[in-house]
């Protein structure tokens, strides 16, 4: 089936890079894009016989947004204690909150809410933490599946350091982790993740069986990395033997090219080598760092070296999952460390930031450069027409600018999520 | 005329404290408030005696929000040109932007969108500054009071360094100026404010000028300070005779206790000394001075010495006038603040930034300290409901909190402004 998508094609192939078509077109082909043309002359014959068309007029078609790191289970506590300090934080809300999920009425209730939140924002592609219950994992992946939404959701592990209301021994969590396998086996778009909650809550035994269970079945691994500096001395005390946190992992096979690791705040120039030469994606959570005053990442450094960025809500200590929230957090956490540089790094731009928010996070799931021939259309169309009123016609790239700073659920008319129209 | 409202009452009377009141009672009487009281059996007899109620159930019954600096006619450019460095933005959009608004009729248009937002959006009393013209500024008071709003609005005064597009002669805006006092004279809810833009724009016979036309008639003044480094450093140029930024105001009459200051980023700790000798209120525009990279201002320093801090959008320089999110904006400073000083400053809680953005912002217009008896009450009330489900039901201080992060304009259901309910 072949399908025409007309309107305003906005995309990024490269960081920094814009590619705009002025009323453009896509050809799709069983949901994959076919070719971008900037006129209907240009689309070939057998294209366009019998293609369904969708005219979206003046509205401006967008790369979808992925979310590389999201605690699902964090939802019900989103903007709260906001005020506590970190280890507070985590054990007035965050254990009490996910060990509700226990309780799988509860957590379809409150995953269909999330999911629905999700996609209607835009979000197509996602890295998510469920918590360590296997059946409400279960539960995440066939209500995320069923919006809309694609990629890895992981059943989390965390053997010690958890506190007495979230915990499982070793075992339990081996064996969970096995089953929850076998459940989810059949689902198409959203796939299982290895998930050790970050060093300190996993025993070397875990992390061993995981790391192994990732090579052996070739899966994704997600985690946490250097995600602020009393982390960081806690996993060195724990782990003598690594000069650096994220040795921690890359000992237990949990340190390669396709493990995501969220924050990387505190991760130095030897850290971020190591993140390169292991093909290492940082999960890059500028909302969420400022609201636990865990620091602000030195993103464009790590752009110019050659890091994989990509950027994250980190609900619940990010306070908004909406991306395009996240994406102008990226710039202004960006512009906030080079005020903290004194003005020596430079900041994100609106373009670099939504390659961050797009493409550079698309590429975990395998995707291609912005709107590549032969992937899977991931889009959202916008409407902007009741922004405020313009003293003048606006440039396509003025629009898009200000898309990102005023957007709103309600803008979002359309989404396209592995090419199929979702929303 | 007695009125009585129920429901969930959260007031600021002072920085960091917080008066809760479980679906408490408060009486206003000709539409200021006669009293606050726990239950219906403590109302006095006389009030409840014809007392039209208003009944909010489980909603939230806050204070309405103050905002102490904007631009009203960059209301055109919201979210636009934050890549560009300040005076290229300047140049590109804000000179220009303002242009537009000799015409009147593009005037009346966008000011009617803009009035209407601020006022759905919360904001009841506020400094705004207008562009030069004398007609379009007239229009803008009386869209402003029409609406509901109430406060100050300033004809902008720039005899100098302005681009070719938006200047004027400097008696051009002396007359233009008395003639505008003339024009709005008959305003109940919106009065005038003396608004030399900054120093660097007008002559010292100009500013001469306003110094003493707000002495004499007992004018309010707000203008710009200390924003950004080299705007200082070209302060000290154009007046060698003062040490510091605030002198060039200072000896004009410009800078005592009717006067609000935007930004004061720069503001060393004489400068803030300053500030407090003569009575002068900051502006705190926490998102305009991460968007041009100004600087982050040392607010929670300045409270601790005395000075009078307020929150302001900023727009548009600030991206957003929805005073919540400026609300949470100054608490992210804050934390960025922190970090950027090693950990030294302490950052805002949620009730002092509630503080700031309502009761702070208040004395500035003659209010007392949160739901002051006596005072017109200014407030909103908050149909939290649509927020994501908690695993528990939440206090008032956890719903109030998540209140500031979470909310969109289709949550606040009523606004009451100076006594009337104008939502």
């Amino acid at each position: 089936m072949n399908e025409i998508l007309i309107g305003n094609i906005i995309h990024a192939p490269k960081f920094g890079t814009l590619e705009i078509l002025s009323r453009g077109y896509m050809v799709l082909n069983d949901g994959k894009i076919a070719g971008l043309y900037k006129n209907e002359a240009e689309i070939p014959a057998n294209y366009t016989a019998n293609a369904i068309k969708h005219d979206f007029g003046d509205k401006l078609i967008l790369q979808a947004f992925c979310d590389t790191h999201l605690h699902a289970p964090q939802y019900p506590m989103l903007g709260m204690g906001m005020d506590l300090p970190l280890l507070e934080w985590l054990n007035t809300y965050t254990f009490n909150t996910e060990a509700h999920f226990a309780n799988t009425e509860f957590a379809t209730k409150c995953y269909t809410a999330l999911a629905n939140k999700m996609i209607r924002n835009g979000t197509t592609r996602c890295c998510t933490f469920s918590s360590l219950h296997r059946e409400s994992t279960n539960i995440l992946m066939r209500i995320f599946e069923k919006v809309g939404l694609t990629g890895f959701v992981g059943k989390v592990n965390m053997d010690r350091n958890s506190g007495d209301i979230l915990t499982e021994t070793t075992e339990q969590s081996k064996t969970e982790t096995l089953k929850w396998l076998d459940d989810c086996a059949d689902l198409k778009y959203i796939k299982p993740i290895i998930t050790p909650r970050f060093t300190p809550s996993c025993t070397n035994e875990l992390m061993d069986f995981l790391g192994k269970l990732a090579n052996e079945r070739n899966l994704p691994i997600q985690s946490h990395l250097s995600e602020n500096t009393s982390e960081v001395a806690w996993v060195r005390e724990l782990h003598p033997d690594c000069k650096q946190y994220w040795e921690s992992y890359k000992k237990y096979g949990l340190f390669n090219d396709r493990t995501v690791m969220a924050h990387c705040v505190h991760s130095d120039e030897r850290e971020r080598q190591a993140m390169i030469e292991n093909g290492v994606y940082v999960a890059h959570s500028p909302d969420s760092n400022i609201n636990l005053i865990s620091g602000i990442a030195p993103v464009r450094k790590m752009m110019n070296e050659g890091v994989h960025v990509t950027l994250a809500s980190d609900i619940a200590g990010g306070s908004h999952l909406e991306m395009y929230h996240v994406l102008t957090d990226a710039i202004k956490a960006s512009k906030g460390k080079k005020i903290q540089t004194d003005y020596t790094d430079e900041f994100l731009t609106v373009a670099e930031a939504y390659y961050l928010a797009t493409t550079g996070g698309a590429k975990f799931f395998g995707g291609g450069d912005g709107f590549a021939i032969g992937d899977e259309l991931h889009a959202i169309v916008i409407d902007d027409s009741d922004f405020s009123q313009p003293v003048r016609e606006l440039t396509l790239r003025e629009r898009f600018e200000r898309s990102f700073y005023l957007m709103q659920e309600h803008n979002i008319t359309d989404v396209f999520s592995a090419g199929r129209k979702v929303i």
